[in-house]
């Protein structure tokens, strides 16, 4: 029988989403979990749980014909985690009270359960990268780089078609490189000058706080608020705020410049920009392109495509889940 | 038969070096040859010597047991070569008088005409690269990084025990990625600030220069040299002269902050050095591992080995363009 289906399944600290998911990269049946409830020696009835709502929701599946759907027709089951690692495990994941401090062998119990061989475990920013590859932007590609641009800056590095974990499943945190080397600002991480800590959402944010309230003759409807967020920075300029859009072209501004020393190292393809702030596209793609020309060397020049995410916002982490399972 | 050997080959512009070399990494017939005679058109007449100098060189080698080795029991020829491209061409080579601006079709000649199937071309960092896992420091490795201090700085970056190219082949140029982004000095290639400018062998003689030019009181017997060089900076360092440690200090601090943002990138169990200025080992080493380990995210502090290169110095580079051929 051919395998048509593959599961995907996004794990939060608040919710536990999963997918049936088709070649074409369409949710033909979904759950949610509700993962608040699980605390901290809990992740054996988590586990459990899920297989269970994993085995619920193909029971309810059907195919456009009507057909029921049976596990015998799911190819694998591909899940995004905190801390996910392509190991199979989730390691001491900080926000998942279950899995903090601990390591757990989450693909091989769901592998047990379910009786299915392939069960694959990573993390967001890799899978968005492989669902990328099998159902967005980068299809066909062989060499591309995904960057997440969220809460928090991450990456999935492609090199000729396949993700790179490196020595220890970590490879790609490209959200900690350094963009600003003297007087960087602290960054979660613990070190100074992060990239995460100027171009992820809430680095956009401090960015207009910062010039705020260094120059206070800017008129921008930002000022009124009292907490900004990039989306606030977002819409502004949407609106037309001219300090939003300035605060958008040096967020922008920023990530092209590291973007052309990532060129440096893995000559891809493209850069792919997924999340959040790729939504004020009109505002980051030129800066960006810009300042990553002029740091490229001559024989990248005009060569590197920078693209927005091909996958569909909300259902992003299903699917990228799921395309680790074909 | 057992291909025992393998010919690697260093092209440049004033020679190029041919050895025969055994499994175990000995270079067991050697022959070289002049290049500066050829001239703009003589591509082919260069590549029909070539050809003619390897016969003879195999021609003349012998086993252990004194018997005669023919082209049977070689598995393959490496080629390494400035601008050198793993598609088995050399592409606009400025040192080259015959292969500048032009496309050389290198491993497609040598293949006919020798008949022998596996040619392979690729530049010097990234042959250092395979050379190292073949022979060297990498022996094991699936995943470090080459970098190559000479004249330039360049890389070889091996991923899951492959070589990066990348979607053009131009992959690993992390000599040109940015270490100063304001008021950097001026590189080669065009840009500021690049960690080349910095970290090569001009560099260290430029930080040197420039430091004394700053601060006429600094007393050093590099001051009354006309020319300094990075080799008179590693041997005043070696004769306890204060100012030449500090320069090469300066180097390894700018090198190893650089590489924590390399193990952001591919999470690499070794980062290898190669080249001039690894010889000054015991002046860069510590700054190295010092710069890099407190610009590191937690989970990989203490675990990225910084190691000198395991390749013999004279024969490093025909050894690292025969491991091509393996």
């Amino acid at each position: 029988m051919e395998k048509e289906y593959v599961v995907g399944i996004d794990i939060g600290g608040q919710s536990a989403k999963i997918g049936l998911v088709n070649r074409r990269g369409e949710i033909i049946a979904r759950k949610t979990m509700d993962t608040t409830k699980y605390g901290t020696n809990d992740e054996n009835i988590f586990m459990n749980d899920l297989c269970e709502a994993i085995s619920a929701m193909i029971q309810g599946a059907k195919t456009r014909e009507g057909e029921a759907i049976t596990m015998e027709s799911v190819n694998g089951i591909g899940i995004g985690a905190p801390n996910g690692n392509f190991k199979g495990i989730i390691e001491d994941a900080a926000n998942l009270p279950w899995a903090k401090g601990k390591t757990i062998a989450l693909a091989e119990y769901i592998s047990m359960r379910m009786n299915i061989k392939k069960v694959m475990v990573d993390n967001d920013a890799n899978n968005a990268a492989i669902g990328e590859m099998i159902y967005g932007n980068a299809k066909g590609m062989k060499d591309f780089i995904e960057i997440t641009l969220g809460t928090g800056v991450g990456s999935g590095i492609i090199i000729n078609g396949e993700l790179v974990h490196g020595a220890d499943g970590f490879a790609g945190e490209l959200g900690h490189v350094c963009a600003v080397r003297h007087n960087g600002r602290q960054c979660n991480c613990g070190k100074t000058g992060c990239l995460e800590a100027y171009t992820s959402a809430i680095g956009v944010a401090r960015t207009a706080r910062e010039w705020l309230d260094i120059d206070k003759s800017i008129e921008t409807p930002l000022r009124s608020l009292e907490i900004i967020t990039s989306k606030d920075v977002g819409e502004a300029a949407k609106a037309g705020d001219l300090f939003s859009k300035r605060v958008l072209e040096f967020t922008g501004e920023m990530l092209g410049s590291l973007f052309a020393d990532f060129v440096s190292f893995s000559a891809p393809e493209a850069i792919i920009l997924f999340g959040g702030l790729a939504k004020s596209w009109d505002f980051i793609a030129e800066p960006i392109k810009r300042a990553m020309e002029s740091n490229l060397l001559s024989y990248w020049k005009g060569k590197v495509k920078i693209l927005p995410s091909g996958l569909p916002d909300s259902d992003a982490a299903i699917l990228g889940a799921s395309a680790l399972a074909w």
